[in-house]
């Protein structure tokens, strides 16, 4: 194999399959990329079984081959090498050498053969949405996805298609975050998709990007294409927590809030409450203020917010941290809260749209 | 007690003295910050015995008084509030009440009397030097300073004052930077100052400050005073090393080389010497080549620099942690590096000053 490439290009195509490499593998060849250089294109894969990402650039190709080699240190050097053309070279001993103006580099690379492939997902049943509103699906639900992997189904989030909609779940025992949109399709289909996948994609897509990502299933893979970028997951096994039942379709009280002013007071009323347990902190709701308040055994801390109450004043606690994590997600500038008592889940949604609920379990306080 | 000020005065000066506080103290009360109302001045003192540091500002005193207030509770809090006049009060039961638009929070206090009062530094012999030239020398050393607490003295920094200049010496026994200025002053004196304090002033003195610090001794501790902060640090006992005679006169080889395509250089040849032993790089210096080279098992790395020789040839190797440290300190778009030998110290300066030295001692190459 021996190639011509520029080093930016390189660069770039490196950082986001070396987001498939895992630094903890037993299988060792897993700790490099694949390159294969053929028909114009250098394709470039990470894999780390769970998640495999191809990529692919244009380049000059003198010779067509391939080669696996070690991620972290051929990423290290082609983002230190000057913006520049690279030459890539192996030969028949698997040695790579790198070559940029003044730099030389030999690195030993093993075989192309020993690299597991991918999956195979057929693009056929193909959905299309926007690369920006997909992104911001995961950001708005992500959190709530469960760290415990004694439930493995509730580590993912659930995606469900049909009737011209596409919803994004996490659940963790604890809250629920539901994010709805659009999707031109009548075509339904659901998986469960691992957090870590999500995250990686979220990653990969850049701030107000654009362009579209397109996404295939298979029983037991997901498949999305974004731009050159291919990201293959396995998708988790189970049944999802059937999230409709769950989600009160009434309230007793509903308080409108501004969504900065609640952050605000929470995330100082937090400082104490983080002192005591469970980071309790109390709302206590009465005509058109709500108070915010922690004590613990060296301090205490109140806070006023103005809030619009339809029905009647409740008391009710809270763990602050999945307070907060849900309100910096929440993008209108009101929300509306639904309480029926205070040991019943609270609802959380924005006053300018349908898209999103959040739904939270309260913490009994102690009379 | 009872005062206003500004949040944004109150909390930048919050921030500062924090840097003295210590959270791994055996001594409960210095996890505390010392406020104190008095002429219509809020005095803010943080001590780790080691170091302390003192700030003022000017505020509405409404009745004077002082306290202890933990430093990282007060801190976070501080932050936490809008811009806007925040209201201390303190209680006869050490209560601290912080009060601020809608929030209200009570802290529980210990009494000032308790907290250990700052060594006594008297301002006679003071020298005065610009903030942004300090805050250079010390850069410029620090990085030289040693990790290994067997050799106490050479954990800080030499200060060196008189016949009008000022030099900072820092020595691990590996190498040495030294770093001299012109200063307006005959008097004679000189002090090791712990890294950790430099390190302090450092971050404490911001970016392209035009200020100016003052400095003032006694036999066991050192005064900075920056503006309204005071800074009073004990001194390393000891004797320090000779380095005057440590550096060499004279060099059979003298490379003149540009600092950035060195430093490039050595960093891409870095990634491959991390993997061996001692990140050792070798220098092969020839005619107008510098050859930059790292040769591992898995891998080896060549780089070309041009270079302007006089002298003889010569191959050298180092430690490339210790030449990079060096190279991104200095500021000259040229340097020097001065060699006698393959086994005795390389000297590195910049070309256009003589202000800064470095000393750095090779590492034996196997033949």
């Amino acid at each position: 194999m021996k190639i011509i490439c520029s080093q930016k290009q390189l660069s770039s195509a490196v950082n986001i399959v070396q987001k498939a490499v895992s630094t903890k593998t037993t299988l060792p060849i897993l700790k490099g990329i694949l390159l294969e250089a053929k028909d114009n294109r250098l394709k470039l894969v990470g894999n780390d079984l769970d998640i495999g990402i191809e990529n692919h650039i244009e380049t000059e190709i003198i010779r067509e081959g391939s080669i696996v080699i070690s991620s972290r240190l051929f990423g290290d050097i082609i983002r230190k090498l000057p913006n520049a053309d690279i030459e890539l070279e192996v030969d028949t001993q698997n040695n790579v050498f790198i070559r940029c103006e003044n730099s030389d580099f030999k690195l030993v690379g093993q075989p192309a053969i020993e690299f597991p492939e991918l999956p195979f997902v057929e693009e056929e049943n193909t959905y299309v949405i926007g690369q920006d509103l997909f992104k911001n699906m995961i950001r708005q639900t992500i959190f709530a996805t469960s760290q415990d992997e004694t439930r493995p189904i509730l580590t993912g989030s659930l995606i469900e298609i049909g009737n011209k909609n596409i919803s994004m779940v996490a659940i963790d025992g604890y809250r629920l975050a539901l994010r709805k949109a659009y999707l031109d399709s009548d075509i339904e289909n659901k998986a469960v998709i691992p957090s870590k996948t999500l995250n990686e994609i979220n990653r990969i897509i850049g701030n107000e990007s654009e362009g579209e990502i397109h996404i295939s299933f298979t029983d037991k893979h997901i498949l999305f294409t974004i731009d050159e970028i291919r990201i293959i997951s396995r998708l988790l096994e189970g049944e999802f927590i059937n999230y409709d039942q769950i989600i009160p379709k009434e309230f007793k009280s509903k308080a409108k809030v501004s969504t900065k002013n609640l952050l605000d007071s929470i995330e100082r009323a937090s400082l104490l409450a983080k002192e005591g347990k469970n980071n309790l902190i109390k709302f206590s709701i009465k005509d058109e203020i709500m108070n915010v308040s922690s004590n613990v055994e060296i301090g205490s801390a109140n806070e006023e917010v103005s809030i619009e109450l339809e029905g009647e004043d409740i008391d009710i606690g809270f763990n602050s941290k999945y307070l907060l994590e849900a309100l910096k997600v929440i993008d209108s500038e009101d929300i509306y809260l639904e309480f029926t008592t205070g040991v019943s889940p609270c609802i959380m949604k924005p006053t300018d749209n349908d898209n999103y609920i959040y739904l939270l379990l309260p913490v009994r306080l102690s009379k």
